[in-house]
């Protein structure tokens, strides 16, 4: 098959790899039909070392199930399926608790598995990772289901750690994808207010469709100072951080209120973080957030998403072939386009 | 008046000041009958420099009602009353939704104020702070209805920030009164596992009659192994952090069960902490916490105080006098007591 590596910051090659094959009897074998790029990949686009390259890429994808080892049930040769971003056993009582994250036989794809950038995917754990989907829907909707693999059920952790509920006042920090989606989630959760702080028009505008009431391009201190402004002086109850880097961070705790949330589902690119009395302790502001257990969600939010009420796979701005991988990434950091699908 | 001031770290006096009069038409003035020494005056005890002292001294105070402003209403000369260590209007939409602690108008004891550890205190906003107990209480009460100010209300608020629950597992961080009292309520919530982290066997005793299961003397990594060895390798789902220090934070973050919550109350003695993808975000670990609006708490702990049903009270293991105040620092600090009591 065809799978795309990255060699190191900026590299990506798509080249010749072996075929998947069963190794355990939990495992499926899955053709991709679609998969893409997702932000948290440019994170070693723009720092992975020659001395740590090549990783296999990609961890969103849908497919169509080629083989299954013996132990996996409910899941047959022709199956279209979505696969969340972390494998998980789905029944221990991490799982149980709708954290598949932290199964203790989960996972996640590319670096150890093999990544979704690819021809077909081994799936560890695939009766408890992989979701059936009706095998007739039509091809428009595959966009918004493949958000389901992470970008969507990402945004909508954020929205649920955060409790957001009716007539809630929210910040969203990022108008990436998964910002974008934290947006359209508060909005299905009831958020009145939704402050969309992002400086790209054409995604923010994206992101006033999804729900968002106000937009704040700035940034820092300035960005700051209109959530406090647009809030009569408060801030937002819960504050929903999809970006992972330290400005968005000090953006998180200067826009919320005191005895609110931030819900961070940015990978963060630092250990450290001011959560002291002048941060998080004096205002009695909770931190949460995490990778998002997207298996939990999907059963939830699959309904909507099957009958057209919401859209998530506008998020997608460009295509490209699994060939043309390199250029996806490319277009994605340079900003040009929002978020890339992948075809076979 | 007499009143305790520090100096600078390790030095305290009590001297003569002036006795506090009505400023505000919202002001009361309230006649000392209890008060104490609490964790927190340690800080300063370790730290303050001669160039910021003196600062008057004490935020815990049970007292009688000596007079009252215009603006004051439910309050009259010769009530009995308890004061949070937090001055609050009690009307704001922060103290409505039970954070009094953030209240516009509200604000702290001590500097700025005056001190609770003195013959008198000016309250502000007497109204919305204070409450009224039953004028024949009897006397044996006193040193449990004085916990509700600050120790208690804070072991409580510990608890309920973690959202403590039936059958719950806990992890309580120090054996000061604070954690101590975090037990009583984790308890009091229906947690079930209770395992105190603490090397005072005294304390710790006292911990096992408040409802701690299981005691762990071990610090840092080790006794990280002795939590997770009592929990089958989890931790456990809630960690009440009772100290403030930074070996404190890194326990916690070693003791709790991914997806588990983080409770802090012992003010923090760093500003930046670890939050990254290796402590917090990684595992889905929530962290939250900071200072107790025990205003808010006092009519839900008050009845099971006065019916005897629970005696936070056994905390002070030492009484001094007003006069004898520099000597309750030395013995706390020394930890030859775990809190001492102040009379008149």
């Amino acid at each position: 098959m065809r799978a795309a590596f990255m060699y190191e910051a900026g590299d990506v090659r798509v080249q010749d790899a072996p075929d998947p094959v069963i190794e355990q009897p939990t495992d499926a074998v899955v053709r991709v039909v679609r998969s893409c790029v997702c932000g948290s990949d440019l994170h070693p686009y723009h720092s992975l070392t020659a001395a740590d390259g090549p990783v296999p890429m990609g961890h969103e994808f849908l497919g169509v199930v080629e083989e299954t080892g013996s132990e996996v049930s409910g899941l047959s040769r022709g199956d279209l399926v979505v696969s969340p971003f972390a494998y998980a056993c789905n029944t221990c009582e991490y799982c149980r608790a709708g954290l598949h994250t932290s199964c203790p036989k989960g996972g996640f794809y590319a670096a150890g598995i093999g990544g979704a950038q690819a021809g077909a995917v081994r799936v560890p754990q695939a009766g408890g990772t992989l979701v059936k989907l009706p095998g007739d829907v039509d091809e428009a909707l595959l966009p918004s289901l493949l958000t389901l693999a992470d970008v969507y059920g990402t945004g909508y952790h954020a929205a649920k750690q955060a409790q957001v509920r009716p007539g809630d006042s929210v910040t969203v920090i990022g108008d990436g994808a998964v910002g974008l989606l934290a947006v359209l989630s508060a909005r299905q959760l009831g958020a009145e207010r939704i402050i969309l702080m992002g400086r790209h028009k054409s995604r923010t505008d994206l992101g006033v469709e999804f729900g968002a009431t106000d937009v704040i391009p700035e940034r820092g201190e300035e960005g700051i100072a209109k959530v406090r402004e647009l809030t009569g002086g408060h801030g937002t109850r819960a504050v929903l951080e999809a970006v992972g880097h330290m400005p968005a961070y000090d953006m998180a705790v200067g826009a919320v209120r005191p005895g609110g949330v931030i819900s961070r589902v940015g990978v963060p690119q630092y250990e450290s973080a001011p959560v002291g009395f002048m941060s998080l302790f004096g205002p009695n502001v909770t931190l949460t957030g995490g990778p998002a257990p997207v298996r939990a969600y999907i059963d939830e939010l699959l309904p909507a998403v099957l009958d057209g009420t919401v859209d998530p796979g506008r998020v997608f701005d460009r295509t490209v072939s699994l060939e043309e991988t390199p250029e996806g990434y490319r277009a994605m950091d340079q900003r040009e386009a929002l978020k890339v699908l992948i075809t076979p």
